[in-house]
């Protein structure tokens, strides 16, 4: 069900430092951003791996993990080899495993907003992953893209949270 | 398979801390709990929200990421929009993946304990889940909580691993 | 789909240590393991628990958590209890989500390498696992293994990623 989520304080956008003072050698980070990603829903999917690389440089970070979440339950972060058939080909099997048409939902009995399927797939499929840092790079395949895909039935924005736990050097 | 799990010493229940030693500023907290939950099996779940965002509070903790974790090979950890109607819903789409009745699983043929399926559904929905935490909160969604799910063919009860990382300031 | 990927520098094998400088009490520890393992591919699952483990007793790691993670868009990393059966089992439920016949995938339209099912699955299950680490073990129940699923339609080698981080005492 989608009720109106109600804006986050201005405060709660932008990089947080939660880091302990500067000492000597490398240093723990932990930073706390925010992403903004718009979709059509539908199964949509956006390619977030440029943006969350970035993210790592800007602060340095060299060895630790980065957290990439949805705040939402209709939406799922994993990652996919990103190419057009495949963001068509995902959507499929979870139309297989959680139909959008010809398929009961109590969810959608008692809130008529039809996107029970939406839920299902996000809680299948998970809202958050976890990628090592090493030498300042994510330990990503070459061919592995960081992706959220927006389950929902609807045009959604989001700010995905962008979580990083590590060391400068 | 189930067999009996062997109770863990006493010291394994309640806080853990590995903390370094107090110093200026903003401290590293690395921090276990456990949080006992008991279900009826069969796809039931538990909302552990309230408890997991207790723990973050009573330890301080501002910045850094949680880890819920289901020590056991037939229940998982996600989030969903907690309602009556995707308590049913979700294990539903479970049951089209792996059937409870009508599917035969070689588990079964060995160990005869009739839950292969469950087996199946938690390794594909997950044992564990990180969640950000930023200015001392979860950077969950608003219609967004933590759940655990029992695929098991019987009531159990289960010590969730609930693992804090961050600092204090 | 499957391209070659570039071999790491060689300072990208085995230990790389981003940790601070010694202090009094327990030290922070991020570490980044490379662990090889190999596979016909189709579902070949593979138990690393036992040198995950072995990798934190190593490096003396008591309180933290070790996320495992697969570099590449056709395999997965998740848990399970390690068996014949389920071996079979696993692989088999995600044949009835992304079956490797008879379903045509959009990504073997293009790529013609016949492993769009490998691609779905692994994106459903998903490339990482984090684990708690309390008192220099994995909080993983008894009869909880840690695995490399390889879904892609050939013989594999891939080098998990092991990240640490944690406190030695």
């Amino acid at each position: 069900m989608n009720r109106m989520r109600p804006p986050g304080p201005p405060g709660q956008r932008g990089m947080k430092s939660g880091s302990p003072p500067p000492q000597e050698g490398p240093q723990l980070k932990i930073l706390t951003e925010f992403l903004p990603v718009g979709t059509q829903g539908h199964g949509e999917m956006v390619d977030v791996t440029t943006q969350v690389q970035s993210i790592i440089k800007k602060h340095g970070l060299k060895f630790g993990t980065v957290t990439v979440f949805c705040p939402g339950s209709t939406g799922s972060v994993t990652t996919i080899e990103y190419e057009p058939g495949l963001k068509e080909d995902f959507p499929a099997a979870m139309e297989r495993l959680a139909p959008s048409k010809g398929q009961r939902y109590k969810h959608d009995d008692t809130w008529h907003d039809g996107n029970g399927h939406s839920h299902v797939r996000a809680s299948t499929v998970g809202p958050s992953l976890t990628v090592p840092i090493a030498e300042g790079k994510m330990t990503l395949g070459t061919w592995q893209q960081i992706v959220f895909v927006d389950w929902d039935n609807k045009p959604r924005r989001r700010d995905l949270v962008i979580q990083l736990m590590g060391t400068t050097g």
